[in-house]
């Protein structure tokens, strides 16, 4: 144990005012997203009978390098924000390792995870433009109960869409999204005709992110007055995002330290590009030296598998056509409890920057990620997410490749969420029936040759 | 919403460096525990084949009013404390108050709950004092889960014994338990002698918290180098509970306001204690107007419908005999999902307070727990644990109380912990299933009686 400092926080007046628009920054520009009808460029007005206004603008944006973060959604941060920069002692003692770890602990939260910083915001825009209803797609929950919980703030009505096997494996996170007043359905369901085709079709069909967002998109299509949110993917998601890395550039100044390498787990890309744009501003226009990893689940690899290429952003065909590393927009995950990162694709920002090599991926499977939170747990008394584990197995792989060459070097990573919804999960483990899932090659294959189908 | 300040914080050197001792400052002190074998006043060597020498000494401490916290213990508090001093706009403004309702938010420790600030000191001191095992007994699995991670801390095995209806109704705590490492029974079980005693009387016996703690005692008495600990109840543990009052004193300073009235969620009373008493100093030594509400459930109403005589503190009569408030050591109370107030007596402290009219208490049903919790969890987005609503559900009878006065009086409770891991219990309310328990004269009279024939 240590005198040192473990936890750093900053006073509610140095809370980000704004938040970072890396697209400004990027020398290579995401490619645009395409209306697959007419192949054309997409406008912010293409994207308004979808999303709030606002959204849209901010999703296309790449000239300001600063966005204001809206006075009201300001204050609800300062219900828990900043959050903890915590230096990770326990588990550098566990480790043996000089390391200098460091997590941003977004698990404190009301809702228990980063999710809430886009939330309040698709809310609040919503709400300013006369939406009276939200709907979005979730998969363990952690983004529907921030959505209905941000929802109910700005006095809106919330329809969650959350993927079948989460909302069977994970019945809790339910009662959380009914408690905060939101109606939740299964999906694949019967309400709508993207779930009907995929039910009929499939009818065992478990659920994916994918398919809950063809769902909620139908859903804000025809009804009046209701938008669609999305809880990762986009880029007005991770900019939204940004305040987390912000809040931790100012508190590892406060640490006295840089990181060297920063970790998020990684399912569409708003927490990693949460933690590391703000950081990674730095290495564009710096050069300065940190690396970037994200931490994907080995059975829905789409960073370190996947195509960089034009593909739908849901199961059903109805987003835009968006430039990512994808696995097929018809790949179905297999059922790992990290149910945020069953995704099939990447965001066009981090996919732009895998491209040009600014960021590195790597995947864990399903037992690592496990053991680490395990560690974790034990070490910081903090029970992770199972998405979060996978950014907690990154840091511990960074962490002893410095056991072996003696280098302090300071890790940062992101903690996404507590898992105390989880715990089936953590059982499962417990009692050794937690199992990996081979995915191969021609799976892969298979699924990514379905893209070159789109007209 | 406002500008103005919603949370503070303390930095990590203005973390309370003391425990407050009320019992030194108490003009009617508590009267004695008694050695029932022998009805002589208990010396602290009495308690030592039980518990660790430092918590036995520190039960017993009538006099010294500041006690040290060990410096191991203090570096364990800065991961988590600091806990945050909430205003409760949200609520203010759903109940239309014009009382400032602040809560001090205990939810955000590791563990979720504020038992956390007890199982480390307790750990700590078994640990110096060469102990190898921890035992316990827990109710919902809040101060299990602390003890459990604590034990981890410092390198201890645990063995928790946890209430029957608790361990099936909150399976999750149970993991949480295994997570860390510790071993958990349920309770009654037939792994004691006093399990097996009360399985075979009653063989369906759902468990209390007074048979849980029977069963722990009686596995440490018979297990060489193993301890007893306790989460609430005993004088040592509010006193370590004192972490939080102590805290808000300073944090309330800062909110530039000082409390009209302290209130905590009652089962023995250490959270109570552990909020109000740092507050209480100024009421026994300067003579401050302020009042002190213990929120108890009115299914295990010991403060409101108890009598204050000597009796058990568990079921199979191992403990010294405690002067308390009691329902008497054999009752047994229904299977409300606050399972941590699920207990028939109160620490010998509280109770001389509530003799004195020092304190008041109120006690709160069921429903109107629940009610209070869904509109608190609304209006913060923190799901309370179904104990802490009992604190919110009084909380609000004060706030309501000044709407009809237009008082804008200062309400400042206790939110122990959050309720994630009770999210079935928000099902059945949210579903119409959740009931009330009436708790008839009669059946409180009988086991009143009960304790008459204590030899």
């Amino acid at each position: 144990m240590s005198n040192k400092q473990k936890r750093f926080f900053l006073p509610e007046n140095e809370i980000p005012t704004h938040w970072y628009n890396i697209q400004a920054d990027m020398k290579n520009k995401p490619m645009p997203p395409l209306n697959p009808a007419t192949r054309q460029s997409l406008k912010p007005e293409d994207l308004y009978p979808i999303f709030s206004k606002e959204a849209a603008r901010q999703e296309l944006n790449q000239t300001d390098t600063w966005i204001e973060i809206p006075e009201p959604v300001r204050e609800m941060y300062k219900y828990y924000r900043s959050t903890p920069l915590v230096r990770a002692y326990g588990l550098e003692k566990a480790l043996n390792t000089p390391a200098h770890i460091y997590f941003k602990n977004e698990s404190v939260s009301p809702i228990g995870s980063h999710k809430l910083n886009s939330a309040l915001a698709q809310a609040y825009y919503c709400k300013q433009e006369g939406v009276t209803n939200v709907t979005t797609e979730t998969g363990a929950g952690q983004w529907g109960a921030a959505l209905s919980y941000a929802a109910r703030v700005f006095g809106l009505e919330a329809a969650v869409y959350q993927v079948k096997i989460s909302y069977e494996q994970k019945p809790y996170r339910r009662s959380i999204m009914q408690t905060f007043g939101a109606q939740v359905t299964a999906s694949p369901s019967m309400s709508t005709r993207a779930g009907k085709d995929i039910l009929t079709q499939t009818p065992n069909h478990q659920g994916s992110l994918g398919t809950a967002i063809s769902e909620a998109i139908e859903l804000a299509r025809t009804t009046p007055n209701c938008k669609y949110t999305l809880g990762s993917v986009m880029s007005h998601v991770t900019l939204h995002q940004t305040v987390i890395g912000l809040e931790a550039e100012k508190q590892m100044e406060m640490a006295g330290e840089y990181p060297d390498v920063v970790i998020g787990c990684f399912g569409g890309g708003s927490n990693f590009g949460g933690i590391c744009f703000p950081f990674m501003r730095h290495t564009i226009l710096e050069g300065r030296q940190t690396r970037y990893v994200a931490a994907e689940p080995a059975s829905c690899p789409k960073l370190t598998r996947g195509q960089f290429t034009y593909d739908y952003a849901d199961e059903a065909g109805y987003t835009p056509l968006l430039p990512m590393f994808t696995l097929g927009h018809n790949f179905a995950p297999a059922n790992i409890h990290a149910g945020g990162l069953r995704y099939h694709g990447a965001g066009v920002i981090v996919s732009q920057l895998l491209k040009d090599h600014l960021m590195e991926a790597v995947d864990i499977k399903q037992l690592e990620s496990f053991d680490a939170g395990v560690l974790f747990a034990k070490a910081e008394g903090i029970i992770p997410a199972p998405e979060s584990c996978h950014a907690i197995a990154a840091a511990i792989q960074e962490a002893r490749k410095c056991i072996d060459t003696g280098e302090e070097k300071v890790i940062l990573f992101n903690l996404s969420g507590h898992g105390l919804i989880d715990m089936s999960a953590y059982d499962q483990y417990l009692s050794g029936n937690l199992t990996n899932y081979e995915l191969s090659d021609e799976v892969i294959q298979k699924n990514i040759d379905e893209i070159k189908k789109i007209p």
